[in-house]
Formats: C-alpha cells, sequence, structure tokens
C-alpha cells in the first residue's frame, strides 16, 4: 500500500510507480479516498528490493506492508500443525521447563551434577547449562569447551535433554558430536545470520534436533525475530522456538526491559512455540518466580530458568540470578497449575 | 559503590559482604549519611563475578558502578594519544569521509566502478561497498564474493581505501587478503564476541589495517558499545572507529531512532574516533544531509555514508538511502565547512 | 555520591565542591579507591539545588542520589502501615476488582446501568464510568457532565463505591459534591503538578476518599511516579494508589508497552497499593485477561478494567477495549484464585 | 485502510464491517491481492468512534490510518501560508532565539534584569524566565507570581518579548494580564487537554499572542503532538510553536533523549514552525551548544535557550543547564550562520 505524501499521485508519478511494480510483477491499484487517494500494489509485495525503490521516491510517504514477509514460519503456513518434542515433552503438551545453571564451573563439575538432578527433582523436562559465554567485558570468564563432558555426564545421569548456547560453527559441530539436543542462538546473535544459516545448515535432517532461539536484545518488530526463525527453518529443520527474554534499554530496577506480553502477538503470526526466559528478563532471582508466572498468564508454552544448588557459589550470572532447587520447585508447581487453567482459554484461541 | 535496601546493613551483612569482596582484593567502607549508610568497595571493582555475587544478595539495592570496565579504549588510557589513519586521512585532522553504495551489484560492476569515482570527485576518503549482506529476510540477495573483486579494482582506479561488512570468519580472511583497509562489524553483529575476537585476531599486527565497529541496534550503555572495540584491541590492534548507526525502536518516519547525539558522550568515555552513518540512521536519503550535519554539529570525526550515482538502479538499500553524488558534493562540502568552524571549540574541549 | 571526571578530584575542586554542599548543611567524604575516588555527599542530599548546582560543574561526571525524595510514600515511611479501603475492599486483603465502561454514553444511560449491574455480578468491588475524557483528537467527543448523574445512580443501585477521571478543577468540585468515591488522575495528567496539588487540597481530610494515580505515559524513573502520589498526600490525605496503565512507545500490536511488571519495583520503594490497568496497557479485549493476570501474578494489588455489555454499542474506548460481562467474570475468578495462591509469596516478603 | 487476521473476510464479516463504516457515511472496497484482500475505507475515516468499533473485531489485525487527524495544523490546510512573529522576528525568516533564565529568583531581580540585558546583547529575539515551575519533588521550589512583575519590567527594559510557562488558568490571566507575549505550555503539560482548551480559548482573537508547546515527554506519535496544537488552534489563533525537548527514557549521560531530528518529520505533516530547545533535551550546559546547532542542522526555524549571567547562582535548572552570555554569543553566531547558509536547502524543500 503505497501512500503519497501530496493527497494523489500526478500522472507522471503513477506512471513511474506503475512501471516500478511492473518489472516485480504487480501491478497498481488506485483506492480513490474523500480526500485522499491511495495506491495498492496487487500481486507479491514480498520483494524487498521493490519496496526500497518505492520509498526511495521523493513523493511516497511511506509504504505500509501488507503480506508476512515469511513463509515456513507463518501461522497460516502448512507447518502450522509441525509438534516439537523437548525429550519427553511435546511443546504445546503441558508446559515445558527448561533449568539449569547459566554457567558450569568446569573446575567444580559436581555442581553442575548435583544440580541437574536438583532440577530435575524439581520438575524439569531438560537441563540448561553455558559451556561457551558471551560476555561485554573481554577480560571475563568466557567459557570453556570441556564444560561441554560436564553437561552430557549431567544428561546421562538425569535422562533429561541439554540446552546449550552456541556462538560460531565450532560449537555447533562440538555440540552435536556431543550430542546436545537444544541449541541456544544467544541474544546477541539473534540476527547474526552467518550462524543462523550454519545452524540451520548443521540441524537440517535431525528431526530430534531443536533450537532455542532468543530474541535479539532491542525491541525491535515482531517480524524480525520470526524471519530470524525462518533462516534456520529454509534448510529443513523448523525445530525453532522463539524465545523472549527482556530487551533494552532495561527498565530501572531490572537487567532488562521483561517482554513476555508479546506472547500473544507472536502467537497470532506464527506457529512456532514461545520458551520465556524469566532470569534474563528481570536478571535477580527474587523477581523470577513473579515473572515466570506472568509469562505462562501471557500463554507461553514454556520457561527457561537459571537454577543453582549454591547460587553464591556460581559463576556467570548465576549468583544474581540462579534460584534454588526449593524456589524453582514452588516455581513449576505453581506455573504448571496455572498453564493446566488456562487449557480452555487455549483450545478456544 | 554498594547500595541496601534498608537504611543500613545488619552487621551480620556487613560481614557477609566483608567476606565477598576481600575474595576479590576489595575491602568495604560504610559511608554513614544521616539517613542511609551506603557501602564503597575500595579496591579493583571490576570483577563481573564480585559485581554479580553482590547483586544476588536479597538486602542489596543496587550496586553503583564507579569504574570504568575498559582498559584500552578508556580516554584516561595510554592510548588516548594513538592516531589512526584511513588512506590519506588522519583521523581528528579533518572530517573522515566514507561513501559509496550500501551493495556492490555483482552483475552491473560499472555502476560501482562509477560510483567509486563520483564519490572521489566529491570529496570521499575512503570508499564504501557491501559485498556480502546481512537481510532481515532469508529469501533476499544476501551479497556475493565476486563483488570484492570490483571492490579492489573500485579502490585501484580511484586509489581509495576502501571499507566493507564482514560477518564471518571466511569474509575476513578473503576481504584482508584481498586488501580491504577497513573492516566493518555490522549493527546485528555488534556484540558477537565470536567475530570480534576472530577480527581482533587478524588485524593483529597490521598496523594499517582498521575496524569500523558499528552501534548494536538496542539503545544500550554506552560501556557496552566500547568493551566490544575493547575486544578488538584487546588483540593488539587498536584501530577501531565506533560508528553510531542509528537505534530501535525507530522513530516513526525514519528507519531508526538517530543516534548522533551520543557523540560527546563518547568522547567523554574513549578517546576512539567517532564515525557517524546518517545513512542507516534515517533511512531515506532526503534526510540524510541534515542527519549528516547534526553529527558534525555534534562533533564526529567522521562521516560514513551511502551513495551511488543512479539510486533507483542500485539493490540492496541503495534506492532508498543512496544520495546521489551532486548531493553528496554539497553535503561534504558543508560538512568540512561546519567541521573546521568547530575547531576552536573542540581545541578547548 | 559525587563521581568526577578523572580520577580525583584537585585540591581546589574539592574546595569549591566542599564550600556548595555546606551552603546546604552537607559535608564531603572522599572515598579513595585504587584507581579513582568518589566523594560522598554526607547530610540530607535531596535538595535538588545542590544536586543541580553540582551537576554544573564542569569537572564531574555525574551524581549518584542514595536517599529517596519522597517522605510520606517511602516504604520506610511512618505511614508504611496505614491502610486504605475501597467500598468494602481493603486493599492487600483480597484483589481489589474496578471495572466499568471507559465512557458513559450520556445519551444511553440504561448501557451503563446494565453494565454496573453486570460488573457487580461478575464480581467487581467498585465502578468505573468515564464522565470526562481526554482525547488526543479535539474534535472527538469529549464527556459530559451530565453522566455525572448515571454514574452515580449506578452506585446507588449497586451499592458500589464509583471511580471517575477529573481533568480540571471543576470536575473534582463536581465530582466530590456528586459523591465519587475514588478520583482518577490519568496518564496525561500524571504530571500535572496543579491538577495534583488540587486534588490533594481537596480531599485533605476525606478519610473515605480515595485518588486512583495512572502512571504517565513515558516509561520515567519510579520514583517521579511515587513523588507525583506524595504531591497529593502531602495535603494530609495519604490515600493514593498506583496505576500501571502501560507506557509509550507502544509495543506493536498493542496499545501501549505494558508494564505490570513494575509492580514489585515499586513495592520495594513505596507502600502505596498498586492498581493495574490491563485494558489501557494492551488496548484490546481479547489480550485483557491474559494481562490481568499477569499482573496478578506481579503482584499487585489490584485490576482497573474496561467492560460493557455491549462493546460495540459503547463509546470512547469501549468497542475496542471492553470485556464483556461473561469474559470479566471468568477472568476475575481466574484473578482472585492465583491472587489467593500467593498469599504464602506475599507475607514471605 | 482493514487488514484482516486471515487471507480475506468472509462474506459475514465483510456485510458487518460494511454496517459499521455505513454508520459514519463511509463505504468498503476491498482491495483484492494474490495472496491476501485487505479493504479501504472509503470515505472520511477520521471518526475514532468508528476506528475503534473496527478495531474491537475479533478478526481484525489492524486498522491503518491514512488521513491525517488534523486539519488546521495540517502542511495541506489553508493556513499553510500563516506567519507567526514573536516580536521583531517573523518565524521562517532567520532563526528565532529565545534565551534567559529557567526559572526567576524572585529575591533576587537583578540576576535576572541583568541576564536579560546580557542575552539581547547576545543576540535573543526573546526573553524566557520561568514564574511557575513544574517540579517532580512537592518540598521544592514551585515558582512565585511576584517574579512575573521582574520578568515584564525586563521586557521593557530591553524591549524584548517574553516567554512563560503556564500551568492553570490562574497563571494564563495572570500572564496575559501582565503583557506576557509568549504562553509556554511544559512538557507535562503537553497532553494536559484542559489546559490546552484554556489556553485556546484566552488568546482567541489576541493576534500578537503566541503560545510555545513542548512536547510530551515520551516518545509519542507526532501525530499526538499536532494534535495538541490542533486543539489551542481550533478556537481561532493558530499562533503555536512546536518545541521539541528531548524525550524519555533519557540517553544514559544527558537529562533526556535528544529529538530535534523530528524536525524534518514534523515539517512533513504541519506548517507550524519549530522551536526547539537543546537545554532540556541534553540537560548540561557543556553539550547545549552541539545540541543547539544540531537543531539548526535539522532544520528547526528557532532555539529555546536556558542562559543565566551566573548560572552557579541560578535556581530551579540554571546551576546545571545555563549557558552564560559569552557562551551564548558564540552559539547564536555560529546557529545564525549555519542557518543562513541552509537556505537554498529550505527553498528546495
Amino acid at each position: 500500500m503505497i501512500l503519497p505524501k501530496n493527497n494523489r499521485l500526478t500522472p507522471e508519478q503513477v506512471q513511474e510507480v506503475t512501471a516500478i511494480v511492473a518489472e516485480f510483477g504487480c501491478k497498481l491499484q488506485p483506492i480513490v479516498g474523500a480526500l485522499r487517494t491511495i495506491y495498492a500494489i496487487v500481486g507479491d509485495e514480498r520483494d524487498e528490493l521493490m519496496i526500497n525503490r518505492l520509498e526511495g521516491l521523493d513523493y511516497v510517504e511511506r509504504i505500509d506492508r501488507i503480506q508476512s514477509p515469511f513463509k515456513l514460519m507463518d501461522r497460516r503456513s502448512d507447518l502450522a500443525r509441525h509438534r516439537i518434542a523437548v525429550g519427553a515433552r511435546t511443546l504445546g503438551d503441558g508446559l515445558l521447563v527448561i533449568a539449569g545453571q547459566c554457567t558450569i564451573d568446569p573446575k567444580q563439575p559436581q555442581f553442575y551434577l548435583e544440580t541437574a538432578q536438583a532440577v530435575k527433582e524439581a520438575g524439569a523436562d531438560a537441563l540448561r547449562g553455558g559451556v561457551w559465554k558471551p560476555r561485554t567485558n573481554p577480560y571475563s570468564f568466557q567459557g570453556d569447551a570441556r564444560s561441554l563432558e560436564i553437561l552430557m555426564e549431567a544428561s546421562r545421569r538425569t535422562g533429561l535433554p541439554v540446552v546449550t548456547e552456541v556462538m560460531e560453527l565450532e560449537h555447533i559441530n562440538l555440540a552435536l558430536d556431543a550430542g546436545v539436543h537444544v541449541l541456544q542462538i544467544g541474544a546477541r546473535n539473534a540476527l547474526n545470520y552467518s550462524l543462523l544459516r550454519q545452524v540451520g545448515r548443521a540441524i537440517a535432517g535431525r528431526t530430534q534436533t531443536v533450537v532455542m532461539l532468543k530474541r535479539s536484545l532491542h525491541n525491535g518488530p515482531l517480524s524480525e525475530f520470526i524471519s530470524a526463525a525462518e533462516y534456520i527453518a529454509a534448510f529443513g529443520n523448523p525445530n525453532v522456538l522463539l524465545c523472549p527474554r527482556g530487551t533494552q534499554p532495561q527498565l530501572e530496577g531490572y537487567r532488562n526491559q521483561p517482554d513476555e506480553s508479546i506472547t500473544p502477538l507472536l502467537k497470532e503470526k506464527t506457529w512456532a512455540p514461545v520458551v520465556v526466559d524469566p532470569s534474563h528478563s528481570v536478571g535477580k532471582a527474587a523477581y523470577v518466580p513473579a515473572a515466570a508466572l506472568a509469562a505462562v498468564a501471557y500463554g507461553c508454552d514454556g520457561l527457561c530458568l537459571e537454577a543453582h544448588v549454591d547460587p553464591q557459589h556460581g559463576i556467570g550470572d548465576d549468583p544474581k540470578q540462579a534460584v534454588t532447587p526449593a524456589v524453582l520447585a514452588g516455581l513449576v508447581t505453581r506455573a504448571r497449575a496455572l498453564h493446566a487453567s488456562l487449557r480452555p482459554a487455549r483450545a478456544a484461541a
């Protein structure tokens, strides 16, 4: 939809616009209003180059996009009935709970193994554990590949699938070789299209492997978030979970601006399951239970939570963000009860 | 600086906090106020783990950071007198102008070669040209390595250094092998610490090679932006230019929220030159001259601009964002005049 | 706390700063750190003029505020045990539910009277109903004082207290004379200090009258929100409810950016009850039940909801935002159940 | 323009929508696209109640507004040739400079009288001076009506028109009776529609009286800002200046987020002159000259600046924000030179 700066286009402008859209196989249809005429682009308006050329015209105020820019992840695509499982839990069928440490301390493997057992007992379906870490400060601990063995040992002992963040191709290969079930793309790489393509290529054909894609740090358009998932799915494996985790600038007092509220908006555009991360959203253990419940209230399909048997002796964000297993157990019980009570509302949607 | 939730810490809390900071070689000093006591951390407070552990305590309201988290890029570091050159232009010595196409069309090399010549004539010191492109839409044109040859041919013909964006290790290697002078890290990879490390490693020892680091899409803390530069510099080559380019969420009507105004704030924290990109900030050619002048008004050291001999036949963002060589020439003249007139103000700062 | 731009102040600077703080009855205490010295202001640092004078010094990077700028509304004030009642509901003792139309249609009194009866049956404790309306468009319906009679008639029929927005002194006087129980200050007047003073003066001594203060449209500091409540309380009546209602810029797809997540942060600073308005936050009836539950999850003491027996025949925001009585009844039941289940968590806080 | 959630409306939905728009004298016209059908509202779509009713339909994704919601202030209205003068300066004809103290100290009249003389010599066209002040903290100095006499005395001595902020009807009456030339509506009252109406009513017929309307604190839609001006103009006097002054949340390091960049966007929608206030935008004297020049670069018609002969002995924001007359003089010279050099660009627009 083309909105001119003036009340209508001149005949010469109509001619120029008609020629541009014709190059992309589209036609122009004027919509004559009482005060202003606007112009519909009839055809497939999704070519960004056509949009850019039209937006480049002096006499165009703006272009309103009508069509969804993604194909596979769209709620109206054939994939809408696709089901994703993480371990024993099929998304959409009870609340998925992923829990574990922000960062695995390679010098303290027992902490992670104990945390893994404890979060399982607290009701978690899958374990999270950071092997490689993106850190703002270049002189902070950046993770250690040896932690991957600890992560997989925890998986074997608990029988739970594991989630870990990958930041480059080498991580992807090491993680998949080790048997990691869910690859996480972090917020800082949420629009790193090279990495998204590498992940998409790596998991093509691996129908049991899942990607958890965090939302970028900025409060950007939802279509940008879903398009990032489309990058991965375009290689053939649409097992992508969307993970809101708070945006910047932060809400004063929290680590980020909580964004669990985008869940219903995502669900109107995409069939992809939504797994919210309240731990990064609020950034402090004391606020996590409330934020987790709020995410369930907004209709999420899962939660990703930081937990640690002894937060003050954790590394990374754990001393600040991780809840104890006791808090986790209470939180999971309340969250699952609320999720179950909302089943009629989901069924009606 | 530790601010307790209550008016002061209890003796037991003081003991616990004292023990934590002691693990990191620091001491605690209470500041007794009329209504409230706060607690200074005496020593090097930059260890993030210490901060995280303190922030994890229930009775702590917040920690105010006093010290700069970066070392090499700090305005007060020994590197403050380091000078960076791009081709014949030393930063700080006249306004650096980088200009050229968003994207090189591999099927239309003559466009880029003509643009290069034209922007040189308009006064540019260096050429920009996109070889590989990060695109929101996975089905859009993603760039083509053959464009690298066109870029280098333009450099040879004009004698100007060239800038191109790299998104993965393979791009870095190809670009450096071809002789690219300035590697650009784009906004979507601004916090991709794997890539920052790869770039830092690749340019270590190459004293003629420069990195232009774009600001991340979110309106995040300036220390995060400077820390990203520190990642690169930590490998030995501190030739990093900081490039604000607008943030999200956008200002209605522009592509982004213009952020040239951070320039004076950056300069209070870091010695790194600031090169503003008005083209991405406002996202439409008609607004670029005003935004470029505003950036100079705010004290930037350089501009990075999209220009094209025939914008409507460009690809990528060019039909929308690129100015013509004639507009560029007028803009460069006015920008350099304003920059020169501000020399006394800079000298006084 | 004074942070200098350089690593420490010069003796002359120390002298100047000492003289300034002495004018306000304070002393300066240096905190000598390993790399940097900062300076505590010992005494009552709340005078804004002192802060402004210190921030005006060239060599000062920033001032970190330590003390709370409000006295009566502070969580640590003597008023912390004050209890506010709206009709039969004491805040903090079960979830307060306020519901009703955005706007009373003066030509259709029966709609409001039916809505009032229906929301009472759905479990509401109080009725909301707009008599005067702040509208972006000067040519839209701005309300009508005749609606005040309809509002009071609804109160008499249902026995419920009523809430209505006041925008100027005349509204305050008319509303109080008519017997309105809760005066609402809207988001656009949330920092209209003249109006806040007029309301504070008008309700001084009326211990049964309550003010519901909406949050300003911008995502501003929480201390600014609480200070606005302090304006009212300073005249003697601290019956103020804080009402988050979403901020701007909006989250794409909602009317505003939902902000129920500030509830726990408010409660750390003030004893004032928090009543969230999900209707304005999301701005569309279909999202209201989820947003209301999320607000309860975050610990609010009450909800303010738009409801209408026949939304499509309402005026103002009702066709878009109002839920039907049936939806309201389900929402209230679930919200009260969740609120009750969180009682142990509140008791522990 | 109506965008349905699904690819097209069902016949029943078309019927319902057609009936709604018909109530408001409009017709529905489907635009059949390759993938999706959208529906234009043909007629005057500006009635907010019609929009609300359409947005309230379950099957509607969103409504795209096509028409301008304001009539008098629209760039395409008959008033586009209206010219506003402040004293000897006609807006659009050379850069208007308003300068003076944030707050007049009623105990120190000589400060204001000296400042007035000094800013006149520095090139100002009009004097600003705060008589009544909106203050976040209820216990801070709130202004004093006695300052009004000092303001008018300064006007008489210098021959310059004066600007002061009004916050309630009593202020408006006192200011107009005293002969104030420009009434300022502050950011906190920018959407206080009662006050806007009172001002509009009070200045109707006073063709020499002007209103300077500051932008609201939130980064809201530009149409909302212009609609606030329309409130005033609707009473018959369209002498309204639009004043961007920075928005919240602040940019870390400044008082607000600078927003001079909205100037070209405002000018595409309205003929109203734009007068930028850099002092409140950045909030610290050292940054004001750069921000003022940036505003001129973006095409503003005037500047409103805080200045004081002795900032450290000012009250209100002056110790922090006010520039000295010497700085002001340099700033005005550079700003007017830049403004003059941009005349060809303005003429071309």
